[in-house]
């Protein structure tokens, strides 16, 4: 009988233990999330703009110049656009060559919105750039010439995603040392979006620093695996205004307010190219039209006009910045 | 008697090789030269006109322009100096941002004088440079941003000779994998005149490239090392023309025209500074007027000048390139 009741005890202890672990396993979602690190059921309902404290209908924006870093020119024309308060964050490359000019910016407006424009790839002819670890250390991102490659797909072929990481968690501290506190991370050319491993990369420096990462809720048709790599306190925003090469120089200043006029409530970006269409610029563009010199001028006199101003004030459109979305990740 | 006599051939052989000896070593400088790899005395009384084949009252001048690659500007001005025919003469910076630009035009126009304008330092204030080699190579030529040291006394006393010369190894390497076909060796602000084991590895690299290295015999006055490592074979040029912070802008062309009346019969260089004035370059220079854009822009107004073509006509000066200079050392 004894017997009997001990080997009656470890049967349901052994089942009681089963139930247990499987219980902690859902619990935890280890056992209900094959693909990711937080579940889709596990999203909370509540919009973006309610996390911030606005009403669902709100229409945030954030108006935000790339590139940072990359010329003088940027650095110029980016800089004299934050004056209007209208062209409120921008994103540095600290490879690039003229870091140093953008670090002392930041260092003298410490309450600008500056997030780092995570750098892996050097797409110009004649003035490039290589990565900030050597290649003792992160051979995969080098392309022959020694620098990082040209473009987001060839970049994604050849990277090592541990490389990858490794370069860009020395790309904040490089920020850092000089000065760059982030708000924010995001990927130039969108390299990092490329493949799953690269995104968990960006996803994960992004967590460990408690910055939100630049990620827009329509990416999720063209890369399936960001929804599944994305959890409840990530901040995933709603809109993203962005100019393609298919529109011409005479609709560019159309396109924006037209954009503008339709921008859904939630929280929204529009990613501008901000340089002066000058001897430098022309040349760093060098035989490169989109995202070029002319380009670049014509975003610019676009963001620093009335038509921008107007569309804003128009269209009910309160501005905000990756600092205020960064609090929700701390 | 015999063994006397054996004893005496003994001490007298043994003084015969002694004797021997000390002529060979004699004969050899290996004892007469504690300083240096040549002996003052071994100089060829030929001087270096006449090694090319002029007679000894010829004016030959190379017009060479120094920074090529640092920024657009200067590649800009530089190359179209190069077409006026005067400036006929420039060396490019390998690490700096616009390398592959100069690089392009090297290989669309083989025949230019182009050598390599060896970078040990990185001397701005908003847009600098670091080595070709990485940190776990060369750690002695990094300052603490990460980039060469600013100054040459600075990057003098930090570098380790055998590090340095591995960099400037590798930039004549990768210099030539870009299609550069050096002429000739210089440093960029003399960093590797600055000691004489820094001066050892130029020497050395020089002549195991078989390239002619600017050494001009007024440095021997201020740096005694130069002349002691400096051989038959090796070139040394007789003047050199260089303008100083000193001179006023307004006194910029008279100093140069000056100059050229003044200048003796053997062959020189004439060393300017090129780049347009123009918002890049104001910035490569920020709070550094020496050597900066408007510096740069006078330099380019003068050798562009008709007041130069005609100084140099009327002084019977003969232009000769860094090119012809080098057969003398293969």
């Amino acid at each position: 009988m004894l017997s009997m009741l001990e080997d009656s005890l470890k049967v349901k202890s052994r089942a009681l233990i089963i139930l247990l672990v499987a219980a902690v396993l859902c619990a935890s979602n280890v056992v209900s999330k094959p693909h990711g690190l937080y579940p889709q059921s596990q999203t909370p309902a509540k919009a973006l703009v309610e996390r911030l404290g606005y009403p669902p209908d709100t229409k945030l924006l954030i108006v935000h110049a790339d590139d940072l870093g990359m010329a003088h020119s940027i650095n110029a024309a980016t800089t004299k656009a934050f004056e209007t308060g209208l062209v409120n964050s921008g994103s540095i490359m600290v490879p690039c060559p003229w870091l140093l000019e953008i670090a002392a910016y930041a260092r003298a407006n410490p309450n600008a919105d500056l997030g780092l424009h995570l750098t892996l790839t050097s797409e110009w002819k004649l003035y490039r750039w290589g990565p900030v670890l050597s290649r003792d250390h992160v051979s995969s991102l080098f392309d022959n010439g020694g620098y990082l490659y040209p473009t987001e797909s060839e970049a994604a072929a050849h990277i090592n995603p541990k490389e990858a990481e490794a370069e860009i968690r020395a790309q904040i501290e490089r920020a850092k040392s000089f000065g760059i506190q982030p708000t924010h991370l995001d990927s130039h050319m969108g390299t990092l979006y490329q493949t799953k491993e690269l995104f968990e990369v960006l996803i994960r420096v992004g967590r460990d620093n408690k910055l939100p990462v630049r990620i827009a809720r329509e990416q999720f048709a063209t890369h399936p695996y960001l929804k599944d790599l994305v959890g409840p306190n990530d901040v995933v925003i709603d809109n993203v205004i962005s100019i393609e090469p298919s529109v011409t120089p005479e609709g560019w200043s159309n396109y924006y307010v037209d954009a503008i006029k339709k921008l859904s409530p939630g929280v929204s970006e529009m990613i501008v190219h901000l340089a002066y269409d000058n001897e430098e610029m022309k040349n760093v563009a060098f035989e490169h039209p989109n995202w070029g010199s002319e380009w670049r001028q014509r975003d610019f006199q676009f963001v620093t006009s009335d038509s921008f101003r107007d569309a804003l004030r128009a269209n009910n459109i309160k501005l905000i910045t990756w600092r205020e979305l960064g609090k929700l990740v701390r």
